[in-house]
């Protein structure tokens, strides 16, 4: 579980080193184009009176938050912008650790391994719900597993790496969990962006005073280098949270929050169309490959991820250096992401060359 | 000790509110320009390929941490960018207590207010070692206060609030202090290019496995809402600080480390030299006004901030509103910044009214 930092540069270090033209799918930085609007809000922020060059309050950029709380329906009060999604999540479950109602932390198997890893560096204790082989999450698991010493449930939707999208129903019980065992639900919806499959339920749309949802614009304005997220939290956490948030960063950087902001305002919405048309035709190529490869997959109903199991091919590291190796085709051993997937490689869709690394796969494995 | 934030928005709130012209003396952001390489390289990163908005390494961009090390004289792997000075802090008091040799935070009084109040967010107990009259800091007055249960001596070179810059032998003492008690030096010398003394010594210049340094370029380059810090550790901090980094931030904001990059490589020490010497023109006419108000002050060796004394009138809020009221300068309670400065006011001198300012006082008080 504390591996994929090592295991993630492992195969990056192994992918660079190698003689092979190797196709990279490991990282989950787009390849695509930001809005040219944030290119243009960056050079005019570099113009601005020095006065624009220092502290911005800790909590955001003004016009930012009063953007981003327009934009998802809700006082701006409750909206702090932070570095990224990671520091929205870590200001999250610390929040979730500090109301001291239990030490344990609900995660899935598989999971996004940064969760366990931020859930022992605040002294909390994972305790894992395994997914339905096709990603589902089935409610019923997480209420067995919740309890007095249930200090949150962390769920992604879209998830990395299933795939799955979590639909109204999940959600709501999730919520009602949280609220059955005085616990917080952080619903992380970086991918909220790439929903395919129409199901996408924000867990902001159930009113609740136990649930936090954290995003990011790394994946939706392709900047995942700006670091800049945001989280949207019940009015009782709002000071403590934006008290560690002072504490450890006192703000995100206010070039890149100017940037988003100019992006969100200047950026019709064909942009995002496009970048989820484009990820949709990346995954119908890069099936078809998978099924000449007569690989197991799941085809994913939002994000940025495809896990495949190919015969006799576990997801080990060693396979997936043999892959880098044979193929030059890079991905990720599904033993990063937990106990569940441990047989299954993760495919990242952000290069141009999906379809052909699926290509190679196809004839590899066939 | 825990409200100088409260105190600080207070005062600022209260300054924005007032009929008055306010010279507005509270806040620690440059009011110069930042040097025109940074500007270029923020324009210069906004046409770069989709690939340069993308993650960078967590502990910082290559070439701005070669940089740094560079200028240090040190080994590049001991270096991590941060998001500012303050995540620097953050990260360092941090190891210090993951370390488990002791819990108590030995600070001065006065004090920056953020450190007892990160003591406090990671469970440690604020310690007070007094200062001189001068702002001077007595090695032995720290060793008489250090244990086996000190975790950490924290201090701020050039030092807010009291102007005070730490000789060689103060800061060799101190790092022979942590080293006897198994505990960490945290030298915080983000004022380094604001020392009128000639004194000052960074803790860089001792070699020892017990001293952190932190800094930051928002006073140096004048950037202090981009967030670019960093820290120099002990080979033997390095894994576990890039592990919280990493789990905190992901990493800091790429656009301001390109830009400040840049800034290190395009700027002169004739940019330096001047922004110390307008600091230089503006304590000298600070001061003289302070003569006719016949207050008591000590003449800053270094940093940005005057603490200044005047008859029968302590350093409140409500007096520092009254001020704000009756002449229209506005400058920070002494009392936020521990028991020993209650009867003092702070001034920073960031305003080119610093010396319209000090005339108000001289008149108002004379």
């Amino acid at each position: 579980m504390d591996n994929e930092r090592p295991l993630f540069f492992q195969v990056m270090a192994y992918a660079d080193q190698s003689d092979q033209d190797v196709i990279s799918m490991v990282s989950g930085s787009p390849d695509w184009e930001a809005p040219a609007a944030l290119r243009d809000g960056l050079r005019e922020y570099a113009g601005g009176e020095p006065s624009t060059f220092q502290y911005q309050p800790s909590e955001g950029l003004t016009k930012l938050r009063a953007e981003i709380a327009e934009r998802r329906g809700v006082d701006m009060e409750r909206v702090v912008v932070t570095n990224g999604g990671a520091e929205a999540n870590y200001l999250a479950m610390a929040a979730a650790m500090e109301r001291e109602r239990g030490d344990e932390v609900l995660l899935t198997d598989p999971v996004y391994p940064y969760y366990p890893q931020k859930a022992a560096m605040l002294d909390g204790t994972p305790r894992y719900v395994p997914v339905a082989e096709d990603g589902s999450l089935d409610p019923v698991r997480v209420r067995e597993a919740a309890s007095e010493d249930t200090a949150m449930i962390v769920v992604t939707t879209p998830n990395n790496p299933t795939g799955a999208v979590y639909d109204e129903a999940t959600m709501r019980e999730l919520v009602a969990i949280a609220e059955e065992v005085d616990a917080l639900l952080i619903s992380d919806e970086v991918y909220d962006h790439f929903d395919y499959s129409g199901a996408f339920t924000s867990a902001l749309s159930i009113d609740s005073a136990h649930r936090i949802v954290t995003n990011s614009f790394s994946k939706s304005l392709a900047i995942t280098g700006f670091r800049v997220g945001y989280t949207v939290l019940p009015e009782q956490l709002v000071d403590d949270v934006k008290t560690r948030h002072m504490l450890v960063n006192v703000a995100g950087s206010r070039p890149a929050q100017y940037a988003v902001l100019q992006a969100l305002q200047g950026t019709g919405t064909e942009y995002y169309r496009e970048n989820r048309e484009r990820m949709q035709a990346r995954i119908e190529a890069f099936t078809r490959g998978l099924d000449r490869a007569d690989a197991e997959y799941t085809t994913p109903e939002g994000g940025f991820y495809v896990l495949a199991r190919f015969p006799d091919f576990p997801g080990t590291l060693a396979n997936v250096e043999q892959l880098i190796d044979d193929i030059g085709v890079a991905g990720m051993p599904g033993e990063a992401f937990g106990g569940a997937r441990e047989e299954w490689l993760r495919f990242a869709l952000l290069s141009p060359r999906a379809e052909e690394a699926a290509d190679r796969l196809g004839e590899y494995f066939s």
